[in-house]
């Protein structure tokens, strides 16, 4: 694999050779908040309910300080009713002094939100199931019974001068009018936002589809509404884009995903989903070279490895192997990237060194390594590297070395004859 | 951890108990095929052009034979032109008898195209990239010779009695009048299906959002239409889904979803998804209980481990952590599961050995041991589990050992009394 400096328009933010007659353009939708979307950080709190998490206070306070220089706007932290250590670790981090403000996710009950206020939090998110799976299996409460208590706490928080979000668990699978009573009734008491955490318009089991988001979130409309999605069925990026399209204005994501089961919407992914969609909002807003390290350093906490085909930051996120992919990428990276890798601080690499291997690719490796081949003879020795790439697996140094040595006997006939 | 055999009714097969008064149940749509889809694997092809695949003739038959016992309706192949050895093992499979058609993938021309037919595949796909940007820097052909080669490679194609499609790469970025006048003459010329493979409506570069495939697929209707997603912004999952409810009819997958830079729809994501939305056609029609093994041998051929937050398959996918999903996970699976892990062959996980475990998940362990304590007793011994998981990672032989030394502790000290 060989390093590419090709210097070309960035394929995100260069204007479209298609802008003025493509009509896949994005048609601006006035219910949409793509371009000023806000960013809840939970991997301090989802996170910790991920099977491998095991946080010291020292990675707490490391992890809410890069997010908080990576400018996520909210960094949400477990329940300090949870245990002992989790009631000082969140005081500890509401005094660190970060740009992020600080939430806690608590059941909507006045003992839970009394705990959470004396930490010392910007804010208080209140939660509760309203589905009926979860009503009768979980917590027992009839919807008037939740109503009314959810009306006593927000009370309670707001007198404190905290900020107060109420989120329905399960929301995808409740009752719409129940729910539309629900959010009515919690709205008048003013809560700052319709909370759909896990739940609100949280997607609990990961089973949503991106028309169904954008049909519950659409019908919210007039609030600001934040969204929490599982990514149970492999939807939790795309959910999370169609629910700011239909006028959500938060998302919950966690480092890499990691949460209950197998995750919610990663940080990093939904990075790549809005760079590609606001591309100066996102720039702009978050320090995307950043990601990495933060990814890195979760994921060593946390014991996983970087999944291999994760985005921007998967090992071969901007690999290009295929001949005709290598080909145009040397000429254009726009053909085959539609996300710039240098925006993430990351390079590209050209494989040459496979059965699939191109001869444009061999051509701009043989001009790195400093010789001049005819097209032809770049054609032969490309033959050469593929028949080897019949045989086995290589490695670029593989390839180099038929590349010399095809070289070497070039300039020995020159030599001899 | 511990496994539980709570027997209770399929979340997915099951009659939801809201779906007489719910409003988001789907609604069948005239156009969706979401009831009816054909996969596309493409493992052998795209899946070929993952930076870490090398494919021995042996592991091409292994992983195509699989596949076929799994129930794909279709098995695509690298370009028979791609090297001698490509050729030799597209005749081969040709030759395996398998349920599933063979189809190779080769560019629009008609060296490629004699090549494909000589070596026995069931089918053909063209493939040239039609988007600016493939046509200035990749392929320099104008929409009118694309149009004129496209006819002549098909009619040859279907004079010797092989199935062919047609593929625009770069679909999402083509000019949509130009795309359309393409198909329809390719379409007259009595091609198999409209293909969106490397294109059609393929996005080749990842960077569609699920209202984009919705609005392009619908303007193509009326025509049998294949869709390949990259998934470089995390959507593939749900752009599949998504053009299948607008009225798309096959799906582009590989195993794990290994492709050029980090891939395209994953076959076991794809399957989380559509078991969700079509339970009845994909329990019927495709073996999920091999997914696991499937996956698991892919991911030794190119030495990748299976992403820790894969659907269904990765580690975590149905351990459940924090006290109130554990609590209802006991009571009835559906209250945090979409899907039922046995349909795949695999069973759910309950953690209780951290700082978030909840007493109901204590007491089922209890249980589990053997051991008659109280209510008050249980939360006695959960306050032990969560203090010592508030000062280190707890196995599940540690949990065991608080419950088992306070237990005994209770007898003795009813001995002694």
């Amino acid at each position: 694999m060989c390093g590419t400096d090709t210097e070309a328009a960035n394929p995100v933010t260069a204007p479209h050779p298609n802008s003025a007659s493509s009509p896949y353009q994005r048609v601006d939708d006035y219910l949409s908040n793509v371009s000023r979307y806000k960013i809840i950080e939970s991997t301090l709190r989802e996170g910790e309910q991920f099977s491998n998490s095991f946080f010291t206070t020292e990675m707490k306070c490391k992890i809410a300080t890069m997010l908080s220089d990576f400018g996520v706007d909210y960094i949400e932290l477990t329940s300090p009713v949870s245990s002992p250590q989790s009631y000082e670790d969140c005081k500890t981090i509401c005094k660190l002094g970060l740009k992020s403000k600080i939430l806690t996710h608590v059941r909507c009950n006045m003992d839970d939100a009394k705990k959470a206020v004396e930490c010392g939090v910007d804010g208080v998110d209140l939660v509760i199931g309203t589905s009926s799976f979860l009503r009768e299996y979980s917590h027992g409460k009839s919807m008037e019974l939740i109503q009314k208590t959810a009306l006593e706490v927000i009370e309670y928080v707001k007198s404190q001068g905290v900020e107060v979000r109420f989120s329905s668990e399960d929301s995808f699978r409740s009752d719409l009018v129940e729910l539309l009573t629900l959010y009515k009734a919690v709205d008048k008491a003013g809560v700052n936002r319709v909370v759909d955490r896990n739940s609100g318009v949280a997607d609990t089991v990961g089973g949503a589809t991106p028309r169904m988001v954008y049909d519950l979130i659409r019908t919210l409309r007039g609030v600001q509404i934040e969204t929490h999605f599982h990514d149970d069925t492999g939807c939790a990026v795309a959910n999370a884009l169609t629910g700011l399209e239909a006028g959500a204005t938060h998302i919950d994501t966690s480092v890499l995903g990691i949460g209950e089961r197998n995750g919610i919407t990663p940080l990093g992914a939904l990075m790549a989903r809005m760079v590609v969609t606001s591309p100066e909002y996102t720039i702009s807003k978050y320090k995307l070279k950043m990601l990495k390290d933060i990814e890195e350093y979760v994921a060593s906490c946390v014991q996983v490895n970087i999944p291999f085909n994760n985005p921007i930051t998967g090992f071969c996120a901007f690999t290009h192997k295929a001949g005709i992919h290598a080909k145009a990428i040397l000429a254009n990276p726009s053909t085959y990237e539609i996300i710039d890798p240098s925006l993430f601080g990351l390079t590209r690499y050209i494989s040459i060194t496979s059965r699939i291997t191109g001869w444009n690719a061999v051509k701009s490796r043989v001009q790195q390594l400093g010789y001049t081949l005819t097209d032809d003879q770049i054609k032969e020795v490309t033959a050469k590297i593929k028949q080897m790439g019949d045989i086995r697996p290589l490695a670029v140094d593989d390839a180099d070395s038929i590349i010399h040595s095809y070289n070497l006997a070039l300039h020995q006939e020159t030599v001899t004859a």
